[in-house]
């Protein structure tokens, strides 16, 4: 087949300037801070000037967990926006900036693909307007103030031991994980054992995502807990005086970013991915601004439902009184036949009964996300070798589900491909049919919330979780804490916490490994099975074929 | 006194599109890449246009050793630009980017000050372009491969003892000096003992600063030796294949930043600050495009001559091909009574007799700069309460020493009062005066190079290394570096490496601690006494009042 790359795609884009692209939304140029011609941060004041309008419809897409033949939940969030201003709706399109550290690793870029892109993919790919590395310094200053404040006295009495407050760098880095700092003598401080986690994992990316504004942002900042003495009591953010500075560090990356799609429509590119160890969504303030501007507002969450929709619901509409009109959950027949078993050089075959074996996954995150109350359209991302038997096989299962199906060509011929979807999906949005709510009260017991989201997400029999853990969170509950949601890191691949376990799988148990207070952002940090807050570098990092060629574009990234 | 902060002047600006500041020097808009209104990148296209024009006339600007009460180095810089500018030339000027970490610690910014800044100086002081941020990632791409490379089953057989190459963070954090990475067992790799240093302190920086566009980069990142096996042959970044991904990173960062003082006059900031761990010059990119369309350009380096002005001329210009045609010296009556021995607190009475006798440190100063056959002015960056009497024993005591001192007024006036220093200066630079060379040969040995330095520029007795460091000397000798120039190391605030001895000390020696070789970069790093490559924070860090008033404007940092 004769398809263009991705990037091939990307670099024949027919880009507008980014004033172009503010305008459709009202935008006025003044309100738009150039970072080159096609990309800008919105103003304080103009996302002051519209608050409060929220007359859009808020729309998730998520996903089946993912596979290695790839399910283009990006690709169908930017199709879908395409799709709905084809159809005459002003639609805007809210997603996530992408991890510098893994682009050198395995992943390619986090900006869609074929005819379903944002530009420009290089830069959004790279240091895209800085918002990571404004994150990885501001959380660093802290680090280093508050072994600078050990150094020359100690007066608040923080116990060395007890320093929970990390480092983080955005970047793949294993040997990170597990550190000893301040070797070397009395000149450079105490010795005691830390680590680092990669930025997208920082409590800093969190509040960032969460905030309503700067003054938010330096609250929450201030009410990180960094560490405690030996009586246990907290040592907050506030008392190293680190907020003011890095909130002085934050304030542009506070701004949503303005691109747009290969078809010049707005897309919001702002705050952090990563659900498998984040929250993993669209900042508060990107998706709130985009609803006060557009009819129809599109976003994505991170990785499978499970993740990524169970955040979105839990954490980010819960905390920013956010209530979803409709959720797109994509999968592919691809990815059915490699859940139903088929293995990914085979895949070009047709193979119905591999198909309707793999649709157990899918139906089990149908079922999930109905939970929520909001109603869920399957988007079937069309690839070229799906057959009609495939497609149509995938459509009968989701009938028997309760819900419906939409192929969307989005891929292959852009919004052209996506008129379908987009038309169902305006339908469900404006039908008023969704009735919100999280699955769990705030009232709820820590331990209880992680069993609640083990059991009616992952379906497990139960939780597993050493005493050391159940008091922790015992004790933060006493400590005032107990109202918070938790935000769960587990492996993206599976409900269980065993990546290799696809389908629908039972009787298995969630494993705790560790849990973490960010009082900040307002979760508890729920660290189960043997998921990583820094990953690696595989075998044969992308880096080693990522280069310039002789017309200095970039080779290897995506 | 009424006199406005810096900031309360910077704030005030009368700013101009940054498009119209590019066309003083005929950058069509085109060739400018914006980031915001006021800062803008300039393409390596325009670069390419004007190569080898090489019109402009070379002036550098230095100072005599640095006290607390201030030379301000970077403020004559731009006073002399704008002076130039004033009296009818074309002038642009070259300065170095501010570090991110210091701002936090006790230093203020590196923008200028008074009438004569470059703005927008909050910008400059935090993230600015982004280019510091994308030499950390850089860095610590190759850092995170090296450890993988070696986890993945170390094919290349690396020492794991003999890894030189370190991490990097752009903060102040003693902390990160001496490092255990990858405990935490098998999955995180092999443990070993590194370390971090400060961006700056990065060959890549260096590099960055010297490279002559892209493909001179990555040549020189893939030069770059990181490891040794067990028979000590190195490993190269090539050897790791982190050079592509490396360049891939940088490319927007090597393009150099133009902005603008507060008359409006060009000035491009690029390249590395530090010249005590570093070699602290405005980036040869930058510089030779300055060179290419302006008549004069003036540019500066890191703190006293004896660091900065040394290694301009030794390293910059020698791997360059720059010749200087001319040298302003600064120095201010308030710093010359402080080497004569009056206090801060009472620097604010006439004190001719201080002065006299503080001026043995601008003497020395001047005698080593005319041993590289470049005419020296020295400039007295007028402070308001210098008396007629105090800034007439500086003149006359130049004059003793051969050289000529001019007042100027630009911190208080602006062009108005740099006026006769410009004068002064064009007709030193239009002289043909200048007879460059530096002070070394390449075929010298690499000991005997440090001695030289240590002998004609610090006027040591003798330079003190013990068996281990001359071998390893030695043994790059015999590797075929023994042609490069050495790129010392050493505090800032004395001839000595004692930062207490002020003025111009002599029977000292210089104790070599650790050397470095810089193969990308091309130099051989010498540390000399105590000088740190990772700075730390101070009791009271500067973070600790930095904070967004209730305008949102950023208070504290400067």
């Amino acid at each position: 087949m004769a398809f263009k790359t991705d990037i091939e795609i990307a670099r024949e884009a027919n880009k507008k300037p980014i004033q172009e692209i503010g305008a459709k939304l009202g935008i006025d140029s003044d309100h738009l801070l150039p970072y080159g011609h096609d990309k800008a941060k919105v103003s304080q004041e103009f996302i002051n000037s519209v608050k409060g309008n929220a007359k859009g419809k808020l729309i998730l897409v998520t996903a089946i967990n993912p596979t290695p033949a790839g399910e283009g939940k990006t690709t169908t969030t930017v199709g879908l926006g395409d799709g709905l201003n084809r159809i005459g709706k002003k639609a805007a399109i809210c997603i996530r900036e992408a991890s510098l550290g893994p682009n050198f690793g395995m992943k390619g870029g986090a900006a869609g693909g074929g005819k379903a892109q944002v530009v420009p993919m290089e830069d959004m790919n790279l240091h895209f307007t800085g918002d990571f590395h404004a994150i990885t310094a501001a959380h660093n200053l802290l680090s280093a103030m508050i072994d600078n404040h050990i150094y020359w006295g100690n007066e608040l009495e923080i116990d060395e031991r007890r320093v929970s407050w990390r480092r983080v760098m955005d970047m793949n880095d294993r040997a990170l994980r597990d550190t000893v700092t301040s070797l070397g003598g009395v000149a450079n401080g105490f010795p005691r054992q830390t680590g680092f986690d990669i930025t997208v994992a920082s409590e800093v990316m969190a509040i960032l995502c969460l905030a309503t504004d700067l003054n938010d942002l330096e609250k929450r900042l201030g009410d990180m807990i960094v560490a405690y003495r030996r009586d246990k009591s907290p040592i907050y953010c506030r008392d190293i005086k680190a907020d003011g500075a890095m909130t002085v560090l934050l304030k542009d990356a506070m701004q949503p970013n303005l691109v747009q799609t290969l078809e010049n429509n707005p897309a919001f590119v702002h705050g952090g991915p990563f659900a498998n160890i984040a929250h993993g969504c669209n900042s508060v303030i990107a998706t709130t601004t985009a609803l006060n501007i557009a009819d129809y507002v599109v976003t994505e969450a991170g990785f499978g439902a499970d993740l990524g929709a169970e955040k979105f619901m839990n954490i980010k509409c819960r905390k920013a009184g956010l209530s979803p009109d409709a959720v797109v959950l994509v999968a592919t027949v691809r990815a059915m036949k490699m859940n139903g078993g088929v293995a990914k050089a085979d895949l070009g075959e047709e193979n119905v009964e591999a198909v309707k074996e793999g649709c157990a996954n899918l139906g089990r995150h149908i079922g999930n996300l109905k939970q929520f109350g909001v109603p869920v359209v399957v988007a079937i991302n069309h690839f070229v070798t799906d057959t009609d038997a495939e497609i149509q096989a995938v459509k009968d299962y989701v009938e028997t589900q309760g819900s419906e199906a939409v192929l969307s060509r989005h891929w292959e011929l852009g919004s052209e491909g996506s008129e379908d979807l987009a038309r169902k999906v305006a339908e469900i949005a404006d039908s008023g049919a969704s009735q919100f709510a999280p699955l769990y009260r705030d009232d709820l017991g820590l331990f209880e919330k992680i069993e609640r989201v083990a059991t009616a997400i992952y379906r497990a029999d139960e939780v597993l979780a050493d005493a050391k853990i159940r008091n922790q969170l015992k004790e933060w509950e006493e400590a005032g804490y107990g109202n918070l949601p938790v935000c769960m890191a587990k492996t993206q691949y599976s409900f269980t916490t065993d990546p290799n376990r696809r389908g629908a799988p039972t009787g298995h148990s969630v494993p705790v490994r560790e849990v973490r207070l960010s009082a900040g952002a307002g979760f508890i940090v729920v660290i189960c099975g043997e998921i990583m807050t820094m990953p690696g570098l595989p075998r044969v990092p992308a880096s080693e074929n990522i280069r310039l060629n002789e017309e200095g574009l970039i080779e290897g990234l995506f």
